[in-house]
């Protein structure tokens, strides 16, 4: 049975393996405080070249995407997200669960287009009844986003710039972001990344690692007492260290780029594999997911074979599903599927 | 200065004033456990119809809105609403805040359509993924709507119809119920309410009485130990007996929907004005609600005599504006505005 | 039946019913934006001494603690309270509710000790631990306290200074406030409380008004954006002038301080006949509340004549009862009381 | 450097290091829903002798507390701890973050007293006023507490039969579960404790895993939706297979208890050791935490050569300390220390 279903289906790369085996049994300090995270946030920090950041590692993206977005907020401020945006559709409701709402604007490919932030904004402030309503504090994307899709820089300036006109903080959800930083064409490195937002994360669920994100706070604006936040919400791993160890070994020799770039080739070549097969795309992805609509009967035959991801019915006759690649997908696996599709 | 700005804008009804003055030095129990409140419940379950009832007395809508909502739902469900819900829109996140999402269906109308209803809860439970998706545990729907429009019997009918069938309960926003009751050419009156419905709440606050929400729950499934999660909200009136007075009064000789008939009255000698002069109605409201879109120019005018409420601006230069009669609108205030309209 | 229950069993004062009379059929202006509540803030401000305080009606107690807490605090704080203090023991968990901590101190007559106090700040500055434990982010205390008593200037001092050095806010409940203040024998004046702390709120339910209670942040130092957080909470009155007619009145010629008065000479008058019959009191409470012990014989037998409130049993057969005075306890109730006891 | 810190200062059992690896490039089902969770609890409700059990596994230990008493609570309750529980004193107010009170009683060598436990029920449901109160709706204890003491079989049966008495759920956090079923003179092994109460945790995290909590809900009483609860927590772990592999293998040929009895090994030694050169115990704890009183000379002097937590200061010039074995605790190690001493 081939696996296609998701970029977590599998453990982690070898090289972090490995760096857990070594370091197994040296004693360390408990929640974080250990010279492994320190390394690793150095390390990130350089890739970053911001040198002025706050760097946290968390275990999980809706955690991640939680707790920032709590933490950052005031009391009765809500997040601004596209309507496909992950915490707006997929998270069971995490952001509300702290009293914050989510306030969506419509989607493009799944992003936020500048113009359409500019009115929500606008439109909030022109409202001579704004104070019975949600103020926006702040504006969540993701890159990619759940479509696979990608912002450009110049989008990316522009989100940035009119988040910095209201003075609301720009976050940037991240959970697969080696994969938005290695797709061919793309010209957002991970320094523009730092530059243009206030906060991201840096996935490593999804890129490689057992579980981890690092939350990159670019003005050295991690809200004060963070840890105390984190262990309110449940969220403060005992082991902190796994992360710094796993998060060491993927920005050391750029482990990160690379497979993350591995994603990139395999998904180019399922892409080219099923472009000559006259398999519908739905949706043009540059990353590692690919969606695709399949008549019900075909999926099913395919099912017999290969696991992919359920997106979403068109109608009652038609899925669009989801091919992913990863860090650990193989040519061969490629070939294999090419036989079957 | 004449003032149609709101149903809110005086204080309450003769009756009701006198009321409170003849009883104001009884002693009377704290927290609604009173005698005025046990006699306002009675009748109140007399004129619904609705003998198997549990009745509890809140200050305010947005209050009673969160309250309901909060109690009746399960932690990992969220309420359905029309965008233009006065949950979704203007409650400054007053149901987020407890923890629930605001799950929301198109419009028309100020209206949630049962198709849309449909829509919704078919889409989330095809879903493989609905485990990560917030559960609709009720629909929220306001009669009148935030529009001045009203359901029929037979679009009430189809929308619990559906609650029924997803086995979710369906919550009706009153806070101008009199006004939709009395409104000429509505098939609903308020025992059909009571039947339609889950819970619902007739307003006091924007008809007659100084404030004050009724809430029914129609089928005696009041959540236990409400009034400990009211304390707990921060809404539990120590002086409760204030409410059960006021509702005594209105549910006595029909003064309730005697004053209910006044609003609509001037407000459709109004509309009569409105249409003769050739205003733009901005939708066709049966209750209190007038929506005009007005000139920016003309509205700085009309200022200066009549206070009207800012609706939302339409371009530029556009604005609509809502004149709004209430049980307290004479004849001589809607004469006076003609002459100044 | 003569009610000593409580001081908010009856309406309200006689001047601020023909107030409400006289106004009853004004246009104002919603949500507190009206002349009424301007006006009223002015003389509160007056009365306070205290020309840069910001001003701020709720509606009742709990939800003035829950509101003010709340909007204070940081997420990672909670506050500091005597063991019995209103917010730990009687609020049904509203600043939990909030997602705070209510933390504890010792109490002594219901009053927090500043030593106590210091050891708890200290203890948990000292803990190498303490980014595991919620933050002390404010003190709360109430004046009177639940059991009647007050605290004397020297002590607010002594707690306000360790506020001050801890530079955490200090809260003082002020649901009775002016029967604190007319006391026999206090050295607190208002313009003391205005001066001894941060935010205090000024009660009016149990104080002549139909409800309401006035915050003053002393220090100008209203959270931005209060009126949002005030309806996110669903606290925002939509006839808020209710409020501001209320205070003005009550701020107008002392009668705030007057009415309070007749609260304090009628509980000495009755403490004299307790202390001449031999009752036992439980505490020494210097205003309107008398804690007495009875063998549940006696309350029995009480309880055919006199309403009186439950406080709390100390054994099997006995059990500690509150009479209450109030702005409307007459001379004649006290007689009538005096012959029966 | 020794390290007697704390039991979660090294990584895993090398048994799961080498299930993990042998696994890596497996491809498996996310979120838990994968065939090495399903033997896990397969596995895990026959060490239990508890078929009818459900079984969850989160990540770590304060969000498994939060969770649990969050889904079990009603709204309007709290949950009853020990003034020294973990949920009470050092997660940072992860319950109160909820929305529930901690309600706590006195704690006696960290344990809860039945009596005591029946005096804060009793007095609840006496109070005429507990609808003002927050309602008692379960009771968490620690076994082992956070003192390393252990509840005997008698005193759970006690505590438990209050519980049932009182129509609430028992929950036992298990963060140290091991050690307690290990240690020496225990009459209470593991069925013991899935017939005591309606839902504890066996820990993972302190006891060889990298990480992870099996929740066990031992009525088949977990709560509707569960996963979905977890998500909006922020705490469904994409790679979830990862807990089942490690509590597969943590519960294949006793190795649970194996490594759990190792930490009680070496901590008798050590105790041995301590007796012998004359140490102060601060409490007789029967597992792997051992608590001495040292003057602070002495502990700035031992610091040199080892680390041991930081329990509380006892006054100016002397501190409790916690020497804690684990499951990865060598004869060496204690050798060495035993020099050192």
């Amino acid at each position: 049975m081939l696996s296609f279903e998701s970029d977590y289906n599998k453990g982690a790369h070898n090289k972090i393996l490995e760096r857990l085996l070594e370091t197994n049994l040296e004693a360390r300090a408990g929640y974080g405080c250990d010279t492994y995270c320190d390394r690793a946030k150095a390390k990130i920090k350089e890739y970053c070249n911001c040198p002025g950041a706050d760097i946290y590692f968390l275990a999980g993206g809706t955690q991640t995407n939680q707790i920032v977005i709590d933490s950052m907020l005031k009391g009765f401020e809500g997040v601004v997200a596209a309507v496909t945006g992950h915490v707006s559709a997929h998270e069971a409701g995490a952001v509300e669960y702290t009293g914050h709402k989510v306030l969506t604007v419509p989607q493009t490919e799944g992003k936020m287009q500048a113009e359409d932030l500019r009115t929500l904004l606008r439109t909030f402030y022109e409202d001579n009844n704004h104070d019975h309503m949600v103020f926006p504090g702040m504006v969540y994307i993701s890159h990619p986003t759940e479509y696979g899709t990608l912002y450009t820089k110049k989008e990316l300036e522009a989100l940035y710039g009119i988040c910095n006109e209201y003075n609301i903080p720009l976050f940037i959800d991240g959970a697969r972001l080696g994969y938005g930083l290695m797709s061919r064409g793309t010209d957002v490195a991970l320094p523009d990344i730092a530059t243009l937002c206030d906060v991201f994360y840096i996935g490593g669920t999804k890129v490689g690692a057992l579980f981890g994100e690092a939350v990159v706070f670019t003005r050295g604006n991690m809200p004060k007492h963070f840890t105390t936040t984190v262990k309110q919400h449940g969220a403060l791993l005992a082991k902190g260290s796994l992360m710094g160890i796993q998060f060491e070994t993927l920005f050391t020799d750029d482990l990160y780029f690379e497979i993350s770039k591995n994603a990139i080739d395999r998904a180019e070549e399922l892409k080219a594999v099923l472009r000559e097969k006259k398999y519908q795309f739905y949706i043009d992805s540059p990353t590692n997911q690919i969606f695709v609509l399949l008549p019900d009967e075909r999926l099913k035959e395919l099912r017999k074979n290969v696991s992919v991801g359920f997106w979403e019915k068109t109608d009652e006759h038609h899925t669009v599903v989801r091919f992913a690649t990863s860090w650990a997908t193989t040519c061969e696996e490629i070939h294999e599927l090419a036989q079957i599709l």
